[in-house]
């Protein structure tokens, strides 16, 4: 499987490339996780982490206590695996204590040193005290920790001091480096955890004044910004580079400036993807962790390449008919059946949709399986998206097939990388040099779909075959291009998938948006090209259960909603009602020029506006799991309309109920 | 159903009742319930509400908008269904605007009455202003409102001033007053919200200063103390009253101290109910208003009946074999059968398991299906179930069996209420004189289960029988009661059922605990009389899913933990397996006398202790969805052993995949 090894590409700097941080360069940090990052047992989590691949991992104690494995067979797994043992974690509540209850500490730790030895494990990480029995005294805690690490260079243990966020009286990096210079014993460094620091806001920049070498080991997580208690927030909150609000570039910088030569290592857990499948929660850990080191300069994966538009949609179904209906109404018009598959190519403008009866009779019906990105080196797009462990498809082509890579997207929804029409890549090869032949650029893949007359005739083109006068007699509707695409993910995947887009696409994501549904909040967040051309929404349902197989949709863009909507309504389109009192609400919320709410309801037509522009869209019902909606952008509105997705989502359960 | 409607006797108060609270006394407010606090369509919600009894709604303006019923519909519907409109919400950022802003605010609010004429609501909800447009001037915001109310008087309608907790200038009730008093509009009075109040630590005895009758209306919502960003708290966890921290009754003191006589309402929305089923929300909902208007001092409901005991613990199988294979293992002996039905009863000491073959062939096999509560009085208790809208569990009896009165608890478990044996119940009536002549006291329900020696010829009991021989031989292994029962509960329904037994039976709830499972944390709260002699452990998984099915257990107490542990390992039990690595963190952990943990490690022990005592326990494997814990308690330890549950869990998800 693609997903499951690095190339060394990724893992190296390429002399030569720009690089805009001053950050000593050398091979890419080794990457751990912790245990308690992942799902399962002791032995799932380290099958998941060497799977995904990882360097090595952090043993969390209660991984272990639970674990049927003994720590001399946990030291051998790891070992097959090819995982080192970064850290044992965590020793608690250790000094400045009474020296009564610092003897029975030292006991405590002596056991622990005997086990690590078993375990083959050298750093412990040692968390600032959070009991009461603490006194407020330096000294005393780096004389205490000064006999601990004494104790522990006799195992060949050396310890690493961290300042919980919520500690009792070191909370602080700082501090706590403070108490470890103090106690100064080589076998005592300090651990620097991302959350601790940033959490409580503190600058990072101080990260550079510590010695490289006693930055022992060092803990990346992100967060959102969530103004509340800090350790609810750690406990529940954390999540993976590059989901949260925290700059781990900036912190790693510091770090590696300071000369830290460590392990990345990432200690993450959140209520969601504790919940997960270890090994995909591996694969998206790792991925946060090359995006990561590449943001800080670390690394330089292939860049990535970001697509220029919609290439075509693709809609699977076991029954088509429904859908080809739909699609003659919209004034679609079927264009071309691919030369060995039965997939049809409709077109209205530059909307494409290709329509494949070759379902797999799943009980949900027509749904959208791939999704075709104009992108200007399919190559180069390829390589990043390996580089970034994105699953490759593998692909069942015929020999005069035009060449179409894919990967899998989170939410199992193919993206293929197609041609511009320019017939060049960016590294200046042609691909019609390439040893298949195959077609090349924005026409490749048409060139599969030979025009319907002559190809197939009626009624012998298998499912999905219908009169092609029918077909062919779309009046078009105005419809001129896919706008966006929203895709409901699975709730464990949401983050991954907001993460996926951005890094192995290049697509920038909005806000994260809640929309009010007659069952809860849908999260909303979009991703998007620069300019506008790419834009998929990615939505989660409320939780898992029944109503997470939320509908997908298409959005196809017009320049005159009214004129579209008046068109298809001629049609007899089946499209969603808007109640009466959403238009005297609307009425009521702005100022309009006479005439104009009856117009939008008389035609269904909704209607948004944001500082830069209006938005006016409508929807059809759904056919499957799949509806189209119709939108007119005008100025420069940048949203999906999020003001009346509670409409949407009210008339759609109302429908569902019918 | 005996859920939808509300008996005169907890409506109105008991005259002589003592009452603690010099709270005014009458008849008890009338309740209602926001929309917005409830799921699915507007029509659903009003059907909800009806249904469990509720007095009115506050109609939220955008379920109305989504609504396909006009006004007047809505208006008709709630009328059909005997539900005031008691209030139409909210009107946003009104006050203390640019004078251009506000006339364009008069003639959105100039609509909003007319619509509101049409659905015959008279009360608005105005919230202080979040607008960036809105300036901090309390004589302009007085104005303001002054037109505002003039304007809606003209229509009938008046207006409810609230502090929204995250206003812009005006965040506290006492400002919203101060600006009401200044404003001084007959039309114009304020809405309290217990949540915006007592979320931002405001004093709630200063709601007294304010005249009765410009308390225009009321809203409850409880929360748990989170220290958080106030809108994101009130956004994602507000519950009902009595599920979170608040002191709702004394504030709804102050409120009707303070002469307010409209009606007390829930305007409460949070994750996990949005999610839920809208009919048993609204139960819900109901049960936490009449439990807050009893706590308050303005209803007297029939008092709870603390159960003193288990009375029996009834298991339920298609296939009884595996279970009965396991309490023989454990010691039991089938001491008796159901007179009419196939339920075998087993005992040991005090421990008493009904064994039910009439499993109606569930996937989930084995499952704890009914609890038998030693219940001082059980007619009182019925009439107190009842009261809290307990959904009474209607009986097949035969003539001669004994009467027993069960309510479903919200998980679908039967709760009994069983005799204790004096005969006797609180007012003084002997239950032997009922009309039924049925048996009465603790041994009633036990008389249905004649010995079976000559009720039953072995071979002829249907599914559950084998050779008496062997049910009667088991030779008891010290086991003498049952400690507790541990009931993993429907995600949605957590809070429900910690206030339902709370409320119903009236056990105390312990604090809420986060416990580490291999699939993320698991939430648990038990529920205990005064006595500790009736303790259940409400747990909730993680999340929805496949995984909410998560194993019950009964808890089986012994005197002599490695005396029972010994005979059960003679007798072949099977026993989950506590991994080695456990006993070295115990030994690493506590100072021990000497050979303490070889024992314990010997016979698979898990140790815990707290400031009052020692607990000592240890598992079954599972049956179906049903294992037993054997547990001793010494000193006065109060716990359930939660430091040991992740070593628990994870054994039995190791012995789940095998």
């Amino acid at each position: 499987m693609r997903t499951t090894t690095r190339t060394t590409a990724t893992r190296t700097t390429a002399a030569g490339a720009s690089d805009p941080r001053e950050t000593p360069r050398g091979p890419a940090p080794r990457t751990s996780i912790a245990t308690v990052s992942l799902s399962g047992s002791l032995s799932e989590k380290l099958g998941a982490a060497a799977a995904a691949g990882f360097d090595g991992v952090e043993i969390f104690e209660n991984d272990l206590i639970a674990s049927p494995l003994s720590p001399e067979e946990v030291r051998t797994r790891a070992a097959d695996l090819g995982l080192t043992i970064d850290l044992y974690q965590p020793f608690r509540d250790a000094e400045a204590v009474p020296e009564e209850i610092l003897r029975r500490n030292l006991r405590r730790a002596e056991r622990k040193f005997a086990l690590m030895e078993r375990l083959g494990a050298d750093l412990l990480l040692v968390c600032s005290s959070v009991s009461p029995d603490a006194v407020d005294d330096d000294a005393l805690a780096a004389e205490h920790l000064h006999r601990l690490a004494s104790l522990a260079s006799e195992h060949g243990i050396r310890l690493a001091y961290e300042a919980l966020a919520w500690g009792r009286h070191v909370h602080t990096y700082d501090h706590a480096w403070r108490i470890v210079e103090a106690a100064d014993h080589p076998a005592l460094g300090v651990c620097l955890d991302s959350f601790h620091i940033l959490s409580r806001g503190s600058d990072p920049r101080g990260i550079e004044e510590i010695p490289g070498e006693k930055i022992f080991f060092l803990q990346l997580a992100d967060a959102p910004r969530i103004a509340m208690d800090v350790l609810q927030w750690s406990r529940h909150f954390r999540c993976f580079p590059g989901q949260g609000d925290f700059d781990l570039a900036g912190l790693v910088g510091h770090a590696v400036r300071a000369g830290y030569t460590g392990p990345l290592s990432l200690e993450v857990f959140n209520d969601v993807f504790r919940q997960g499948d270890a090994a995909r929660t591996a694969v998206d850990a790792l991925r946060s962790l090359l995006v990561l080191e590449e943001s800080a300069g670390l690394s330089t994966p292939p860049p990535p390449v970001v697509p220029t538009g919609f290439a075509f949609a693709e809609l699977v179904a076991s029954d088509t008919e429904p859908l080809r209906s739909l699609l003659r109404t919209l004034g679609f018009a079927r264009t071309g059946r691919h030369a060995t598959k039965p997939v049809d190519l409709w077109e209205q403008g530059e909307a494409r949709i290709l329509l494949s009866g070759a379902g797999s009779g799943r009980r949900d019906g027509a749904r959208l399986a791939a999704l075709g990105l104009e992108t200007p080196d399919q190559d180069a797009a390829v390589r990043r998206a390996e580089a970034l462990l994105a699953p490759v498809v593998p692909r069942r082509r015929a020999e005069r097939d035009a060449p179409l890579d894919a990967v899998a997207a989170p939410d199992g929804t193919e993206l293929f990388f197609c041609g511009t029409g320019t017939g060049g890549t960016a590294d200046g090869k042609d691909r019609a040099d390439r040893a298949d032949g195959a077609a090349v650029g924005a026409a490749g893949w048409r060139d599969d779909f030979p025009a319907r007359q002559g190809t197939t005739a009626p009624g012998t083109a298998g499912p999905g075959a219908t009169d092609p006068g029918t077909d062919r007699a779309g009046e078009a509707t105005g419809l001129t291009r896919i706008d966006h695409v929203a895709l409901p993910q699975p709730w464990h995947q949401f983050d991954e998938a907001s993460l996926f887009h951005r890094s192995v696409l290049g697509l920038e994501p909005d806000e994260s948006l809640d929309l009010a549904d007659p069952f809860g909040l849908v999260r909303s967040r979009a991703v998007a090209g620069p300019d506008g051309s790419v834009r998929i929404a990615l939505n989660v349902a409320p939780g898992p259960g029944e109503r997470a197989a939320r509908p997908q949709h298409i959005a196809l863009a017009t320049d005159d909603i009214v004129a579209t909507a008046r068109r298809l309504r001629e049609r007899g389109a089946g499209l969603l009602r808007v109640p009466d009192n959403y238009y005297d609400d609307l009425e009521a919320h702005y100022t309009w020029a006479p005439g104009r709410v009856a117009t939008l309801r008389a035609y269904g037509i909704l209607y948004d506006r944001d500082a830069d522009g209006e938005f006016h869209h409508f929807y059809t019902t759904t056919v499957g799991r799949v509806f189209f909606e119709i939108v007119q952008r005008t100025g420069g509105y940048r949203g999906y309309g999020a003001r009346n997705a509670p409409v949407r989502l009210a008339a759609q359960h109302a429908a569902e109920r019918g």
